[in-house]
């Protein structure tokens, strides 16, 4: 068996993902734990890696090194880590790493990106990052040319990469903003779950395309007025509100960065969201490829890991 | 003293105001109660009017005829009555009003309006339609030409009325997924209040109605943004958000019902809302004219009572 050489962290706001690793990356030993935000990341990173420094971490190194990337580096998680400035190159994203030791165990944290986008608006992401830099490292060939990326989520990122760099990227509120609408407004109460091969969620998605100079504003009462009139069974509202929200977000995603029907979006997210945006971007006839995002932030870590750690 | 003539009672899903009138419409007393939304209207709605019954009710016309509008007429209010089709007039919205007995008294509900929009849903009001008869009741003038009407607040409501029939309207979700945002997503913790004077809220128009192309999806992010890089005092997010809502309202609105610069939009609303529309629209080289909602909808009861019971 190999030995352990590292600890991995995807650290995100609501979720902590450890992994124990060997030299070349490879997962010895999983853990779980809370997100970034709630209180204490020291005192409970240090009880969730206590087993594995109690077998494997009093050896001639001391304890296990540790990597740690995305919320946890903001002014919510452990320490903050300022944001690196686009275009950033993965070398460049790993020397930014914070680096301290904590009792007696050298740890480093993954800065976040930052950027001005196609709005004008400031733009941050914090862990995000990490994905790009696995998904480069799992298919080296999209560090070559112009990529385009999408994460779906709570706050949905479009990311070009040219080159290997991260250039610029744009957040949308898909996620927050579909879900806080669907648990606090009047717009869609008991509809049902989203379905990406259902009437409803098309039907949204048109609307918007044929729609695309109104803002959704403007359109998603529509969720309500459908209902209300008749026209549409009340169990379709979440499905029909999805595909409104993912119209906007992929309309203004895909003018906005310039994106043409020739053009692969890499998708990083779970299955379910994958086909969500696969079905939305083919209304412009564009093809998805699909990475996992797990896979793809413990890939990051692990070859942030080698430029920080050797 | 003038003698008391009947009940009229503006009804929101959240709030009864009730007014005892003269047959002239002159208020003699006023009540106040519960929402539509809330059970057993017709119980509330006689221990409400108890007191005027006691003291008014027994004479040769038996007890006080009642004239209620708003969600009361809805599924979830006291009984259904149909949306009525536009273009409607005001005497067709009298015309269309379910009457019924109740324990000896005469009841009219006023109906909803439904039309389908610029956008090609359904759209549909209840309660809108009563302020903006006591609009034209108290104005007579808007009756005559094109005239714009919005009535901002949880659903605003833009209204195109043509020699003084309701011919379409258009609603925006602009005062829910303000407050949704505000209350139940990461853009605008402590957030501070809204000002229709601060920079701020002119910053959140002026954002929007530069990257008017790009959907509020993509533009709701820099509310965030903005703060975490430091260029805006946290306290700063919730005006600059009402910014970004209502400048997104207002430019779709306008561009969809073609409102011209030399158009006024009255508006029919509290001088709080008033304040922010009239700043959103001055943007656009518009003029406003402020109509109180409470008044407007007191009127519109008083003019559909003399159509319905006389």
């Amino acid at each position: 068996m190999s030995e352990p050489a590292f600890v991995a962290g995807d650290w995100g706001t609501s979720r902590l993902r450890l992994y124990l690793c060997d030299r070349s990356g490879h997962v010895l030993a999983r853990g779980e734990g809370e997100g970034a935000a709630a209180p204490d990341c020291a005192g409970r990173f240090a009880a969730a890696v206590a087993p594995w420094d109690s077998r494997y971490g009093s050896g001639a190194h001391g304890k296990l090194p540790t990597l740690l990337g995305g919320m946890v580096g903001s002014t919510i998680g452990w320490k903050e880590v300022p944001y690196l400035s686009c275009p950033a190159r993965p070398e460049a994203i790993a020397a930014a790493a914070l680096r301290f030791e904590e009792d007696g165990r050298a740890i480093a944290i993954v800065p976040g990106l930052k950027c001005v986008n196609r709005t004008g608006a400031p733009d941050v992401m914090r862990g995000e990052e990490v994905q790009i830099l696995g998904a480069l490292s799992l298919h080296p060939e999209l560090a070559r040319g112009r990529r385009i990326f999408c994460m779906p989520g709570t706050h949905a990122k479009w990311v070009v990469v040219e080159e290997g760099a991260v250039m610029e990227f744009q957040t949308a509120l898909s996620g927050e903003l579909f879900e806080v609408l669907r648990k606090h407004s009047v717009l869609a109460p008991g509809g049902g779950e989203v379905r990406a091969d259902s009437h409803a969620f098309t039907q949204g998605l048109d609307f918007f395309r044929r729609n695309a100079q109104a803002d959704l504003l403007h359109l998603l009462f529509s969720t309500r007025s459908r209902v209300v009139t008749g026209e549409m069974p009340k169990a379709d509202g979440a499905s029909y509100l999805s595909g409104l929200v993912l119209g906007a977000d992929v309309d203004t995603a895909v003018s906005l960065l310039d994106i043409s029907p020739s053009d692969t979006v890499h998708l990083i997210c779970t299955p379910a969201l994958a086909a969500l945006y696969d079905k939305s971007l083919a209304q412009y006839g564009m093809k998805t490829k699909t990475l996992d995002g797990d896979a793809c932030a413990l890939a990051g870590l692990v070859r942030i890991h080698t430029e920080v750690f050797s």
